[in-house]
Parts: C-alpha cells; structure tokens; sequence
C-alpha cells in the first residue's frame, strides 16, 4: 500500500467545493489539497468566521476525504515578485488594491500570515505555494547582470519571508515553496541559495513537483535525495519535451499546449519524470506525505485525465522494505 | 578553400584595434568584425570626423585584413529593451544619458541609424546587432502571460526597427539581427514572428551565431535551411552542455563559466554545435560571407583560444561541390 | 473516452465473416474495416445481387459493429505496380486474367471503381488501399536513376488514379491511401509529391498507419500535423526495430518474422511507434474517425493479440480538453 | 495464455512452506520453485524419510501448485568455490563441518548428487543452482593472470561437475547453472567456455536469470538464442543500473540496495531488462517451461512485489503465432 | 606506419588518367584503383595491344603509383541484374548492344572473364565489382515474395559467376564483390548466403565498403570479423544519416546529394562510419592490403575532399601490436 | 601553453633507460615518469649508491628530460593484497622471497617507505602507486558479504600505510594512489572510505586516471573536482567499450586486448574519455602538474602510439582564463 493521493483544486477552479469534493471521492481520492481562493478555502472566513473550518472540514468530512495542505501560490506570488499587470489577474481584489507593487507586496505578505493561521485553525500542518522572485528577468545574463546583486535578492527573500516564517513558526505550521520557474528557487543550485539565506529555519521547506525539473533536464529523485529533510509535500505532474531540433527548450513566448513549444505539461506518467525512480527516492528518504495530483495537460479530457492519473499513481507507487535479500538466504 | 574568416573584437574590447589587427594577422584571419564603441570603430567619428574612415581603412589595409561587418550589439539592444542599471555598463555616455528609459531608446535608435551611416561611409555593408527585447521577463507564463500583449510586441519592435531600417535602405546597408535569448528572436518561432511582423523587409536578416541556438536544443543547420534567404553574416562560437540531472538548463542565475551551469560557452569545435552540418548547410544555401569568430571561454586562455579556433575553422569548412557522382561513372 | 476502435479483417481472411464478427464483438471492437475479397466484402455483389449490402449490414448490426471503411488494398496494388506472378497470389481470377501487366492494371481500375460504388451502396464513405509503383524498384540509384523518369512517375500515377478518382467523386466516397513501402507514397517526401501530382484534389487523402514509417525513422506524429486535412483514415500497428550493427534495416530480403532481420511488425505498444504522441496529433488535427487495429505480430498468438491490442488502445487514447489551465488559475 | 509462473522459495526462507503456499495460492501462482534448505525441501529427508516426498507434494497440491524445479545454489556454491568464512552462513551445518575447504567442496558435492536422487524422487527434472568458481578473485587482471591456468579452471570445474552429472544422468534430472557473476560462468563468453568443458553434455544446462545479465549490458534475448539448447529453466527477476558519473557498475564494496550502487535488482519489469524481447526470444526457442520470478527488491514490500510481479509476468508473457500474416492476405 | 592508401578513379572518369595520376601522386597517394573503363584501364586493348599493359604500368611508375585493384563494377553490375534502360548509360556500348536483357547479361559475363585475364596480364590479382542482383526489386515483401524463389536466386547468380571465377582461379585472380544494396549482397545475412552458395570457393571474396553498411545500421568492423577470410581489398567512403523524422532512411527517390534524404554519401571521417573502430578489425584479422578511397561526397569540392580523406586516413589507420602491456611489467 | 606532458616508463620495461630517454625525447616529451624497477629507477641502489641518483639524474638532463614522480606500483600492489602466485611474477626476488604473505607484505612495506627515502634523495616529491586491497575478491556480494568486515578492511589499510606515510612525510614526499579496480579505492565511494579512513592525512593522494574510471561509467571530471585537493598527479591513458549485448563490461576472464572483451584500453583520444572536459575540470581545480601518458594499447603499434598519444595531448590540453567575458564589453 503506498502514499495517500490527493488532488489539488487549484485546476478545478471553476467547480464549487461541494462538486469538486464529490467527484474527487467518486474517482478514488483520499484527500484534497485546498487551493486558497473562491469557495475551495477562503483564509478570510476562516479567520473571521467562527462555524467556516468546522462546516468546511464536515464537507470533506463527509466525502471521506482528507486535507493534508493547503495552496497558496497565487498570493505567495506576490510578495517578492516585480509586479505588473498579470497579478491582478491572479490576485484577489483586496490584495491587489491599487496595484502599487509595494503596497501589493505588502498585503500579500499579509495575507501569508494570515494563510498560516487560517490552516492552524483548519487543523493543517502545511502550506505550500510561491515566493515569486525579483531576478526572473535577469535569467540570461545580458546585459551582463551584477552577480552581487543576484545574491543580495536571496537575501531579500530572506528578509521578506522572515516575519511571515515567524507566524507559521507560532501557528505550528510548514510553509513549502513549490520549486519552479519565476521563483526564488528553481533548481539546485538556486535552492541551495535560498535555504541557505533563510539559515535553514525548519519554517521553510519545498513542496517538490518534479513536472518543473524535467524540462531543465533535473533528476527529480536526485532532487529529492539532497533536500531530504526539506520535502514536506509532493505534487505528482509531468512534462513532456518534444525537441526536434526547432521547438526551443525555451518555449518560444507561447502559450502551454501549443505545438511548437520544445515542452508541455502532460498528464502524470505520460510524460519525462521517472517516477519509479521519484518514488523510490521518496522511500529511501522516509517521506509519508500525500502524493497531490496537480492535473494539468492542454491535450486531454480533464476528467478522464484525473482518472487516469491516480490509477497511475496507484499502480506506480509502492511501500519500502525493511527486508535484506540475500541474507534471508543464510542459514539462522 | 572555404570562406573568408574574420575575428568579432568586440571580447577584446580592452586591446587598441591596432594591437589586436597586428595579433589577428599574425594568427592567419582574414579580417575583422568591428565592434562599434572605442577605438575599434567609433560611429561618431566616422560621421563628424573626415579622415577617420580612410584612416581606419588604412590601419586594417595595413594589416592585409579585410572587414565585412560592424557589431553594434550594445547599443541595439536598447532600441527595444526595459531599460535598467545594467544597460548603463554597455552604452555610451551620451546614448544613456540620464538613463531615463524612453530618452535612452530613442537615443539608441538614432545611433543606430548613425550607425548604417558610418558603415557606408566606411564602405561595408553588413551591420550585426541586438534589438533588445520588451518582453524578455515573460520568458515563462506565470503569473499567466496576455499572448495578444506578447504578439503586440513583435509589432511594437517592427514599429520601433521601421525607421532604422529606412536609413539602412537608404544607405544600402543591412542590418543583421543575432538571434539570440534576451532578443526578440531566439528561435525559430520568435523569428519567424519577428520576420513576419517585418513584411520580411530584406534591410533586416539575420547574424547566425550557432552557439545562442545549442543550448535550446535547437539545430543551426535547419535554421539556416528555413531562413536561407535572410542569413547574411555568420558567427563562429559554440556552446557545451554538461547535464547530468543536477545542472539546470536555464542557467542557475550563475555567471557564465561557472561549473554548476548547465551549459557554457566554449570554443568553436568544443561544444555542442555540429560545424560539419552547419557548414554543409551554408554551403547549400549558397552562403559566401565571412565565419566570422566571436571567441569567448571563459575557461580556456583567450590567445590560444583564438588561433586554436582558427585552426579549427580552417579545417572544417570546405568549399561545396557542383558534380553529382553516381553520373560520373556513365558512359560518356 | 476517446475514439471508435474498429478491426481490420485483412489479416482473418481465413474465418468467415460471421465468425469474425462475433469475436470482435465479444473481444470488445466497436466495429469492423472490411477487407474486399472473400467473403468480407465482396465488391462484385454488393454491385450486382440486391439484397448483399442490406444482409452484410444486417450481419454487423446484429454483432453491434460499426463500419467505417473498406479496405482495397490488394486491388488497389495493381493499378500503378510491375505486375509480376506476385501479384497472382492476391489478386482475384477475374482480376488477374490471364497476367498481362496492361490487362491485370485496366481491370483493376475498374474494380476500384467498383470499389467506389460498392462502398457507396453500403453506406461507407472510406475506401484505404494501395496504388502500387511503377518505380519501387529503382529505390536505391544504381545504376543511377532516370530522375526525370521518377519525376514523371507521380504524374503517372495521378493520371492512372484521376478516373478512379472521379468515381470516387461521384459517389461521395474518399480514397485513403496508406502510406507504405512499394507504393507511390510511402515517407514525407514522396507523399507531399504524389498529393501535388494529384492536385491535392480531395478525393485522394490517407490511411494513415504509423508502422511503415517507425522503421524508416519517420514520426507519426510529425507527418499527421503536416498532412493534416488529408488523414483520412488511421490504422493502428507497430514495428520493432532490432539493429545489433548485424541487422540491417532494409530487411535482407528475409519473411517478415525471421530473426534476423532489422525490424519486424509487432503487436501495437509493443513496438517503436510512440502511440502516446501519435494519438495526442491525432487530437491536435481534429481526427474523429476509427482507430482501426490491422493486426499483425509473427511472434504472437493472433487471438491473445487482437484482444491486446484493444486493451492497448482504449488505454492509451484519450479525448483531447478545451481548457486553458493556467488560465483557471485566475480570478474570475 | 502464457507459460506457467513460480515463484523461487529462496527470499522467503524466513515464512514455513505451507505458509508460502498459502500465500502464492492466494496471489495466483501456478506453483514453487522450491529452494533446498529448510522446510522448503530437505535434501536429507527426501531420501531418508520415506513418506516425505508424497506428503510435500500434498502440501502442494492441496494448495494447487505445482513445483518442476528445485534451488540448489547455495550448496551447488561451494562446489568449486575458494571457501571462506561467507560459506558457512549459507551451508547447512553438516556440509560445513569444520571449514577446511577441500572437505567443505567434497561435502557439497556429495549433497549435490543426494539433490538429484531427491528430485528424482519428488518427481522434479530439473534442479538449478551455482557451480561456484575457483577463479572469481581474478576478474580484473591485475596483478596480470596467468591465462592458462583460468583455461585450466574450467577443466577443473568441469571434472569436479563430472560425477555429480553422471548421478543426474543416472536419475533422470537435468541441472540448470544460473549463469551468474561468482560461478564459472556469467557472459556469453564464460558460459561458451564452460559448457565446451563439459562436452555440453545435456546434463548441464542453464537457469537463464536475465537480471544477472543486465548489469553487465548483456542481452537476454539473444542469450537464450544462442544457447537454445540449453535453457532448461527460466528466472524472473530484473536490475536497474543509475549511471551518473558517480555511481559505479563495480558495485563499490557496498550492499545491495544502497544509494550510491550502480546498480540494483528491482522487481520485475521496474528494471533495464527488455522482458518483452526476452519472451519473443523465448517463444522463439521453443521454451515452454516454467518463467520463476526470482523477487527481490530491496526498496519495496515483499509481499507487494511478489504481486506485482506476478501480474507483470502474466500482461507481458504471451503465446507465439504460426500464421505467416501476409500470406493470409493471398487468395488461396 | 598504415597500409598503402589508394585512389579508385571511378568518381574521375571525366579526367586522363595522366592528368588523375599526376594529381594523386602530388596529394601524396601511394597508388591507384583503376576503374575499367575510357583511358584509366581498358580490357580490350590490355588482351589486344600488346603494348598497353606495359605502357599503362610505366605511366604509373612514372608517378611513382602502385596498383593493387582493378575495379569492374559497371559491366560487373550487368551479369544478374534485371537489366533496363539504366544499364545502357553505364555500360560500354559494344556489351550493351541492342539492350537485349539476356544478351547484355551473356556479354557481360564474358567481359568480366577478360577482366581476370587483363588485370592477370596488367600484374594485377584483385578486382572488385558488382555482381548485379535478380531480385532487388524484391527487397520489401509486398505482394508478398515466394521466398524459395529468393533462395534460387543466390544460386542462379552462383551459377552465373561459376564460369567467370573459373577463369579468375585460371587467371591467379580474385574476385572482390563491394557488398552494397542492388547486388545480390548487402549485408550479413546476404553475404552469408551468397558465399554458402558459391561453396565459399577462394575465388570470390569481398570488397569490404564500410559506407554502404552504415545507412543500414550495419557495424563494419563486425562484418570484417565475421568474413574476415574473405576480405580481399576494402574502400574507405563514409556515409551520414540525417534522421530528424521526416527523413527516411530509404531515400525518398532523391539523387544522392538531395537535403531532403534521411542519408548521403560524406568525404570519409565526416560521417557515421567509425573508422577507428574499423582499421582495429582489419588490423585484427591481419588485412594488409590498400585502403582504397572512393571519394564521393555531393556536398563538398572533390580536390580539396581527396586531400582531406588522404589526411583523414594518414591520421587514423596505424600499425598493429604484438606486445601485452601488464606482461612488460613483470620482472623477466 | 599547456601543462608539461611526460611519459610513465612502466609499459617500455624492456628498454633501458637511456634509450627510452633517447626516443622520449625524440618524440618530444617534456619528462618522464619513472617506474621503479630494473634500470629505469633502483630503489635500492639510489638509497646504497651514493652517485646513482646524481648519475640518473645527469642521464635525463643530457637529454633535457623532467622527472616529476617515481611510479611504485608493483610493491605498492603487495601491501595490502591477498599474496599468491602472480605477484611473483611483478615482485622484485628479495620482497617476493619465499612467497609468505605476511612476510612479502612486510617487505614491500619496507621497500615502499624506502621509495619515499629515494625520492626525496632524487629530488622528485611525488610517488605514485597501489596500495592493494584485502578485500577485492569480495567485488560481488555472493555468498553474501560481511559489510563490517568490508568496513574494517579500509581501517586495515590505513593501518598497514600509516607507518609508511610518516616516512612520506618525514622525507616531504606525497603518495598518489592511482584508484583501479583491484586496489582499495576504485571509485567515488572507495575513494572517499580511503581518503576518510586515512584522516584525510595530506600524505596521502591520488594519481588521478581516467582510463579506470571510463569503463565503470565514472566521470573523470566530476572525480577531479571533489577530490581536487587530493589530486597530486595525473596520467592520461584511455579506455574504450564494446558494448554489444554480447560483450560483458566485466572483461570475462580474457586477458586485455581480447575481441571478446566489453573494454579495452586504447591510446589517449582514442577512447571514450572526455579529455576536453577532464582539462576543462583539471583548470578549474588548479592542477599544474604534469600530464603523465601511461601509454598501453595492445591494438597499436608501441611507437606510432606514444607520438600520437603526445599530439593528442598537446592539442587538447591548453591553459584556462581569467577574463569574464561579456564584462568585456562593459563600457569602461
């Protein structure tokens, strides 16, 4: 018997809850992992609203589901990201106010609290979402960037994470940044950096998805072997790279799905991640955690794509062994 | 016997053109890509100064080099750019001013135009550079991208480039683009976007440099294949992928040389670029401009790189061939 | 869910129909490509008794299978080929004749015209087959081809096909042609080159069997998106390359089957043919028609196998989406 | 319908055989490949004990499984072995006796010709197991190999094997070495030797096990070809080689299942074994006995795996065809 | 020190054979193979004109120029082939007559037994050919083949070249066929079956041509391994596959040269074949022999492409060893 | 300019020094590596003969030779082995003695610190060498293997070289163990046990060769850059694998240079190390020592191979940066 799976919300916005939730059960879900915004969890109810987490938890409750995690990438986002015009699309009105970047910061950095209160309250253990970054567009280096202000932005992080670590500190909560593209942390190298600025403070982990390793040609398991005691929550997703020469491992300013990108995202299994081998990393490394279907493929139907990615799981992943094979072979 | 081959100098930009002409003629180059700033060409001078342009002429004469192009890399790469701190490092005093971002552009796109000037007047015809990108920082969609704002600014860089290139037609002088991440155009997509934005006006091609294209997994041989008719310079210059599941492709924010980068640039032949086909793919093409060697390693010594990338070329590219084989052995 | 999977029959012409059917229907097959010859499908009475089309239909009905398509291949085969005591063996008597090539190629026009009206009558608007070539044997250039004498080929061919063609027309029928070694099209190249001959005219389009490309190194799934409104019909079989350095690709002149050659047909997903990507360009095009198993493994058991095959299938295709994932992400 | 699947006894030495026959009933076994030692078959009872044979066999069939091999490996081991400390954990205490190593091989080569009496009376013909190897400690040459003497070491095991065989003759049961790193044979190469030592007599045969094979780049598939003659019992079980550049193929001293390996065995069909070519090339020579999975898995659930495996084997193993498929498409 | 390295001057028919020689002598060439055929070797005139032979061998030791070979490929070609309008370009006009397939084939035959006699009289005892092939055109089995029909094809075409190789055996000559697609041998298996059915007679052995092994996936060195008896004389040419999946590896009916084929011909080190690899298996089998270069390469000028593969060879072939390393590390 | 290149004497036993200097030389090398035996370095004499070393020394500047280390290799071997007969054949007669082991250890102990003495006497600081290994019969864990004692074997061997390594420092001489299968570090992790079980004490480092890495799948550049404080000397010696799914990786108890093999070595460049990449990380480790050329390929002829060897090196190898090179283009 393997891990508890669960789906993250966070692609099914458009269904209320209470559907999503009866479905989710129908299929074969353990649990859910509650993207916050719209009715799937709401941090400003929780917080305000005395009877919210109760009649919340009675509604998974009564679908036999389980919540190990809340999402909150979007707003996470903002905290340390430049802010433009794309994050008011993504923002909720009261956080976006004006669009002011500091003031967006700001009140994002807010609201990151209050996420870590309203899970307490909620009887979750683990947040995970973005940090967004301020040196996304200082990818390539031209014009040559000032490397020592690429190190000063890790401290910056740092220092706008700090007071909001401090409150998931108090609440008894983890916070788990998704390792991806336009934050922080991206890959090894850039997440050695921030775990470090962030002096390794327990506050602060990864919820690992391997679907955005893949595409930068990163081992998923070797991943997961290194940050070891910072995997606090996995997202099972997949990418698929189709390089023939002229798609760009880049992605060409189009749009995920379209065809002459070099990579999209696509349904777990059917894409590059080894899972066999994530799995077996996770083994070895003692993580018990939910597996999170985060269900993204442009090229199949949503609904059997769900489907077919948690029999994937369930057929994929598997319990360790305590037992050494060929000394079971001596004589006693 | 193959091309000419010619020497960028613009990574030599600490030797006066008169040092770097005589080392360049001892190493066996044929001429000279001039990069626009310093004593390698200056622009201005060559417009306001009389004898500059006889004078620069008999230096390079004097040396038996010849000079097909001019590199004018930094300066268009603000045409079109968000203009930051780090523009201040690579543009002239007077073109950054005081550094406000719209006065900055406008500056830089009059020297461009300045720039085909000069070049006529200094008799070449070929002029290679950047054009800066409006939306480099969208690289990857998230916070989720508005792709009818990124089709708008390919327009936007067509509008800005229409008037350049009027003076470039004017003076009958091309201007070459170097494709390349952080530009408008870094692969096939985005180029033929950029093309086609253009009304594929034939004053705006292409500088090819192979090496901005490996580390996308893309294949400079059909690259100059698809835009056979708008190649009209070449670059010599090579990248090295070294992914082993722990180096990301992207980069790592890390400064190019750096060993935990997923790629680097490394001298022609060294790398990743398949020459023999890029070269076979020119010679179909009918291409009989320079190879001209932007040189640029940083782990390798910057003098014996140069002739060993020479050396390289030299007994690499090779002239095409008119007989078809099989047809030989018939009777006559 | 995702498209009808229908059986080919070709391969069965030794069970009777009804026998057929009812195992397909009990292994799980919507429906049935009926081969013409035998007692399949048999062109000649559906033209001349009656009541055939209305029994034959009758009998499918009555196993609840579904007709798409008529195959015609081994008719269709001596239109344009070398006719050679080969084509004997699968030819009709009446076809055939008494063997001369001009003979055997006008009778088997018009027996593809007749294929046209048989199909119509039965109510199927798709007719797959073969063309055969008159220049399959000057496959490799030695001695050194007539290039020309090539070039006029397709024309030929398209000259051969037209009246057919027009019959074809008249009865709302379309031909598929599957794309395969020993006919005029079998890769990119000469498909793009027998469509022009034919002046692209709709009549003529393609069933489209990603095995006969696999070992020429050819992608499925590359050629649906070029040839897109032209995938008329899919057939779903694979091959297996096993290239040691002492199998050669080209077969040696050995059955299908034995050992030693380079490649051999295998059960679908067992083989090269990447279905995954394949079926995810089928979406992409919009292709709504059959699947249709042409089953063929030398080393299988050809009842075990059908039914693997079908298993495979339902498992592997799927539906494509409409949703723009990220996009959910948003605020509403 | 496939060949019928085991399961070898040896990694489950710790549970009673009536226990294990209970459970791989239960998973859907066809029957076990009982390891000599134990409870699981005694070598000393089957022929001291009168009633032993038939009431193991009821054990058996009163669970419907059948058994058409027994494991002998760990005696077989010390047949040609340089005996050390290691053997006595795997001997039985009366094969052991004091350690002195001639008598330890005299020993075990007495017990290997009581293990063919033994089947013979259980009703078995086929017994597998190691040779051992005098020669092991020379695999890299270094301090350089006096290559005559390892010449003359397959003479040597092929004299101590002599009698033993003639007993197997004698009683009607064939041995099957599994060729395997440690015996005297582990490649094409060394199993070439050995059997040319042994006059291939058809005593002497091969317990293909495709694991063993595996890490050393070894292809089963053509292993079975080559040595047809002499596959008389067939091994289930798989290896996963994790080839970074750090991880070396040697194995480094370590156990197996440990992080840094280079290799390791995993269950069936989760490793770099081909076992669809490897059951073509089985159905090819002919073999229909028993495929006995061999679990070990040192990073998942016994009783998971043994499962897991089993269902592999029965969706990957398949019977072979007779049909030649074009010549189905003849008019007969 | 390598083997001597020769020219074949099929590819320079258009030139005098003095102008050729003169040319290979001063890029440093130890010999010729000459070509039968216009002034570079005529077999009339060589059993007619008393004189020739002596004239001809006096030309080349004026230029210092060995010769080891005669090659006869073309009229070779026409002895088993189905003979068409092709072969009248190719041939001689007095053996093509009135293009009587039988007569052409009788004419050739007879032409091919003066070629033993004039190379025997030139001092020559090799010459290399083709042997044409009967059933190419069989290579693809649809309609499907009578595959004893192939079978009595590689006796037809021994019983054609029993007569002829009688007269090489009279003659002290030996026939070298370039197994190559076309001829009755094009790889192992055909190879295999043509010597069985000339009885392995000395008379008839192999000009070994790696390029016309590499675009079928055929490993060269393995092929000198397994004939190695039958390695009379060998040709240094290269061949390029160009896969990307839109090429096939059949050549798509295109001339050689054609971009749009999956694989050409390259001056020898620019393509696939591992030389490297195959000079080790000539120097393992004991060839001493030429290396004859046949230069062909579409895409490239063929005097420079002489010298470059001259150079390439020079570089890559070396001498062999006859000392084992560890043993010089023992004390004597 | 690259690092100076020498050549290890150990494969020219057979020669006497001078003439080996005399060719060394001749072929252009800057210095020689001498391995201690016979007349090419006398351990015994150099610490007894009061002129020898001062003679040797006169010896190699005549022919203006550099000798940067001694190779020990021999005696080194017996230190820490398992004694049997083959070291007889590699031992000097007065360590082997009577073939004891304990006594032959004792002794090659002895001779070993005496090296050091001898060294330092000699004026060279650097002796590379084996260490043997008490536990490389146990590579493959069957019967299974005493992990703990495998543990203790490496405390074993620090023990046994401790005493040895104080003479080492006492005479401010370094060893290098050159990690190879058979001695006690072979790979990444043996390294590190060693290194560790040795306190990391400064006397003791590696003689980095690339050629035992590359057939265990090891990266050379990757070891160099995590044990880049311990790498003291470098050989340049290359290996290459034939993997064809009949050849094991193992080596199959065939003696080197053996058809069958899965590896051989092969001169420098000829192989499957990446030697630009293995300069690339010595740069960027710092290492300016020499390029030692052990040269050993039993396919090639002994002197064309130490000249090619040399070439190869000299056009590989090449002297690293310090210039940042788009800071180059900053405006100063």
């Amino acid at each position: 018997m393997g891990r508890p799976v669960t789906l993250f919300t966070g692609q099914w916005a458009d269904l209320a809850l209470a559907d999503l939730a009866d479905r989710a059960r129908r299929w074969g879900f353990d649990g859910l992992e509650l993207a916050c915004g719209g009715d799937h969890f709401d941090v400003d109810r929780a917080l305000t609203d005395d009877g919210y987490c109760r009649r919340h938890r009675d509604l998974l409750d009564g679908h036999g589901l389980e919540c190990f995690a809340l999402g909150a990438h979007l707003v996470g986002q903002a905290v340390c990201d430049s802010v433009d015009e794309r994050h008011r699309a993504i923002l909720p009105a009261e956080i976006w106010g004006d669009g002011e970047p500091d003031g967006v910061r700001t009140r994002a950095a807010e609201r990151m609290k209050d996420t870590a209160r309203a899970a307490a309250r909620f009887g979750v253990t683990q947040v995970n979402g973005f940090t967004g970054s301020p040196i996304w567009h200082l990818l390539y280096s031209f014009p040559p960037n000032d490397f020592a202000a690429i190190e000063r932005a890790y401290a910056q992080v740092a220092e706008a994470w700090g007071p909001i670590l401090d409150v998931f500190d108090a609440e008894g909560v983890r916070f788990g940044l998704e390792v991806h593209p336009t934050e922080i942390a991206y890959d090894f190298v850039t997440t050695r950096n921030t775990l470090d600025a962030l002096d390794r403070r327990p506050a602060f982990g990864i919820n690992l998805d391997p679907s955005h390793l893949a595409h930068q040609f990163l081992d998923a398991a070797e991943f997961a072997l290194e940050f070891a005691d910072r995997i606090y929550h996995v997202h099972v997703k997949d990418t698929k790279r189709r390089l023939d020469g002229r798609r760009s491992i880049l992605g060409s300013h189009l749009d995920f799905g379209q065809e002459a990108r070099g990579w999209n995202f696509v349904s777990p299994g059917r894409g590059d991640v080894d899972f066999e081998d994530f799995f077996r990393a996770l083994n070895r490394i003692g993580y018990s955690g939910p597996l999170s279907i985060e269900w993204e493929d442009s090229g199949m139907d949503r609904e059997y794509g769900a489907q077919d990615a948690l029999a994937f799981v369930r057929r994929t992943d598997f319990a360790p062994s305590n037992i050494a094979f060929d000394a079971a072979m001596r004589r006693s």
